[in-house]
C-alpha cells in the first residue's frame, strides 16, 4: 500500500461515534485534521518527552486549520496525574481565552489521553478533544472506550468521565521512537484480545512475532486494528461499564496487584498485564475451561515476546496471601469477592469466582520463588 | 390539600430522565427517599449553614435506606466553590471506602449542588446523586438542567459536567428558615420565567405576591412547579446549552456586570437579575419589541417584591462603558458582541445584538446617579 493511510474504523457509540484513524505519516498531514468542528482556537497538550519530539510537527498540521494554536508540555508521568497538573491545562485555557469551541489534541501515551480528555469533558462542561496516542498500549487500549480522568493521593483513576474524542489518530511512524520495552508491553495488551475474543488473532500474533517486535509498519498497523476493533465491539455494547467490558480485564487482576505489589513503576502495566495472563490462564485451567496445552501455549506466546511470564515474590512469608489481599482492594471487587476474567480457550471470556484455595495455588505456581 | 407531597414532575431526558417532587414535610420521611438506585452507602454533602438545621433530619430519613450515612459539612459560600473544597468530597468518599454505587445527596443552595453534582460526575467516572435543593433559587434554577461544576480563579463556573440527578426533592419547608432577602432573591428567577414564557404566569405572580413573601406554601408549590416546568421543558429541548436554552439567561447579561462590578456577594444574584429584567425590558422598548405599559408593569411587579429595580453605579466617570466592558467578558459573548436576551412582551423571548449606543441609554436610565 502507497498511502499512509491504512485503515479507519468507526467506534459506534450513536451521536458519539467516532473515527479511529490508523496509518503512518499520519501527524504532520494538515489532512489528518480535517473536518473536525470549527473553532478559532486549538490546544495541544503534550510531555516533556513527547513534546520535543513531536509537537513541532503537529503544530504545524493545525496551523492551517486554526487561528491559533497554542502548546503545553506537562511532566511526564503517572505521578504527575494529579489534579495539579490537569490544572495547568484549564490555566493555559483560561488564560489564552479559550471558548467553548477550543479543540483539545492529546499528544502523548495513556497519561496525557486521560488528563486532556478528562480537561476537555470539564473545561465549560465540555469542548472538543482529538487523541494522538503515542505508544502502543495507548493506541490499542486508552484511545478506545472514552475513559478520562486523573488519580487521587487514596487511588488511581478515581476521578474522571466518560467523555469520547472526536477522532483518535493512531500514527505508527511514531512508534518508531518508542522505547523497545515499552514497543513489547503494548503488545501484552494486543495479545490479550485473542484469548478473551478471537483465537484466529492470536495465531495471526504468534505469526508475526518478529515483524511486531521489529515494528513492521504493516503487521502493527493489524495488530492495532483489530485490537480496536475488538475493544470497540466490547466498549460499544457496555459503554459506561455496566458488565461486559469487564472482560477488556483480562490478566489486569493478577496484573494489578504485581504493580501495586512491586510499587507502580517499577513493572511496565503491559509486563504485569502479561504476567497477570498466565495466572489467569491457570486459573482458567483450575475451573475446569482449558486445558495445560493452552495454557503452555499461551505462555509461550507471551514469552516468545520478551515478556514476564512469572510473577514476583510479594511477601517472603505469605506471598499468595499478599496477592489476594491487594486484589481483593481493586476497584473492580465487590465487597470484597474477587471477580476473575477467565477464557474457555475458544475465544471467549467469562467473569468467576473461585476458591482462596485455587487461587493460591495458581499464584504458587506461577511465582518466582 | 393534606399530603405533603403537592406535584411530581418529570424531567424528560430520554435516559437520563428524572423527577421533581415538590412539597412540604418531605425531607424528614424514608418515603421520599424510596425507589433510588440499591447501595450499601449514602453521603450527604451540606455546609456549615445548612447542616446544623436539616442534616440531621436526613440521616434520619436515609438510614432505612443504606447501611452507612456519612454527612461532609463543607464551608459555605460562593467563595469556597473550588477544587479544594470538591476535593474534601473526594477525600470523604475515598476515605470512607465508596464505590460505584454510593448515593451522594446535595443537602444546601447553588453552590453545595454545583459542587455535589460535579464530585457525583467524576468520582469513580459517575456515581448516582440526588439534589434537596434548600433556597427557593436553587429549587428553580439549579435543581433543572444538569449544570454542575466549580470555579477557577480566572472565571465562575468554568469547569464542571452537564450531569443529571437521579431525583429532585423541593421541601418547601426548608424555605421557613430561608433569610427574607435571600426568598424574595429567589422569587426573581420565578418572575424571570413569566415575560420569557408564560404572560399568564405573570399575571398570576402578581396576583399572589403577598403569599409569596409571606412564604406561603401552595403558593410556593406553585411558583416553583410552573418555574421547574418551564425550565425543563427550554432544557428538554437544548440539553447542551446550544441555543434555546440562552433564553433562560433573561436579566442575566445585566445581571452579571452589576455582579461583577459591584464585587460578588454585595449584590445577591438575584437581586442583580431582577434588576437586569428591568434594564432587558427597557432595550426591548428600545429596540421596538415592547412598549412602555410593559416595562412599567414588569418593573411594578419586581418592586413589589422588594427587589432593586435601579441598577448601581459602577464607575462614576462612564458608568455605562463599565457595564459594557463587563458585559463583553461574559462567556455567552462571542468574539466580543454581546447577545442579549429581549422579550417581546407575548411570553417570548429573543436572542439580540443592540448597538452600544442603545446599550448606553438604557443603563443611563436605569441606573442611580
Amino acid at each position: 500500500m502507497n498511502s499512509p493511510l491504512l485503515h479507519t474504523l468507526t467506534i459506534a457509540l450513536g451521536a458519539r461515534s467516532y473515527p479511529i484513524s490508523i496509518g503512518s505519516d499520519l501527524l504532520a498531514s494538515p489532512a489528518t485534521f480535517a473536518g473536525l468542528p470549527a473553532a478559532s482556537t486549538a490546544l495541544i497538550v503534550s510531555n516533556t518527552t513527547v513534546a520535543p519530539l513531536y509537537a513541532a510537527a503537529l503544530y504545524s498540521a493545525l496551523q492551517p486549520h486554526y487561528c491559533d494554536v497554542h502548546t503545553l508540555s506537562l511532566p511526564d508521568g503517572e505521578a504527575y496525574k494529579t489534579w495539579e497538573t490537569l490544572n495547568q491545562i484549564f490555566d493555559c485555557l483560561l488564560s489564552h481565552g479559550c471558548d467553548r469551541k477550543t479543540v483539545l489534541f492529546a499528544l502523548g501515551g495513556g497519561v496525557v489521553g486521560d488528563m486532556t480528555g478528562f480537561a476537555a469533558a470539564s473545561y465549560m462542561r465540555g469542548v472538543p478533544f482529538v487523541q494522538i496516542p503515542t505508544t502502543l498500549l495507548a493506541q490499542v487500549d486508552s484511545s478506545v472506550g472514552g475513559k478520562t480522568g486523573i488519580n487521587h493521593p487514596l487511588g488511581k483513576n478515581m476521578i474522571g468521565a466518560f467523555y469520547q474524542p472526536e477522532r483518535v489518530v493512531c500514527d505508527l511512524s511514531l512508534l518508531a521512537t518508542l522505547p523497545a520495552r515499552e514497543l513489547a508491553a503494548g503488545l501484552a495488551e494486543v495479545i490479550k484480545y485473542g484469548p478473551i475474543a478471537d483465537m484466529a488473532f492470536l495465531d495471526w500474533i504468534e505469526a508475526h512475532t518478529s515483524a511486531l517486535l521489529a515494528g513492521d509498519v504493516q503487521a502493527l498497523a493489524h495488530a492495532v486494528r483489530r485490537s480496536c476493533e475488538i475493544k470497540a465491539e466490547v466498549v460499544g455494547q457496555d459503554e459506561r461499564e455496566g458488565g461486559l467490558r469487564a472482560i477488556l480485564n483480562f490478566g489486569h487482576t493478577f496484573g494489578h496487584a504485581i504493580e501495586a505489589g512491586m510499587g507502580y513503576g517499577q513493572w511496565l502495566h503491559g509486563e504485569a498485564v502479561a504476567c497477570g495472563m498466565v495466572m489467569a490462564a491457570h486459573l482458567s485451567q483450575a475451573l475446569g475451561l482449558v486445558d495445560a496445552t493452552f495454557v503452555a501455549r499461551l505462555t509461550r506466546i507471551i514469552a516468545a515476546f520478551g515478556l514476564p511470564v512469572r510473577g514476583p515474590m510479594l511477601d517472603a512469608n505469605d506471598n499468595a496471601g499478599r496477592y489476594l489481599e491487594l486484589m481483593r482492594v481493586d476497584k473492580k471487587a465487590q465487597d470484597g469477592a474477587i471477580r476473575f476474567v477467565v477464557v474457555d480457550g475458544s475465544g471467549q471470556a467469562l467473569l468467576r469466582g473461585a476458591s482462596d484455595a485455587q487461587v493460591r495455588t495458581v499464584i504458587d505456581l506461577c511465582c518466582v520463588p
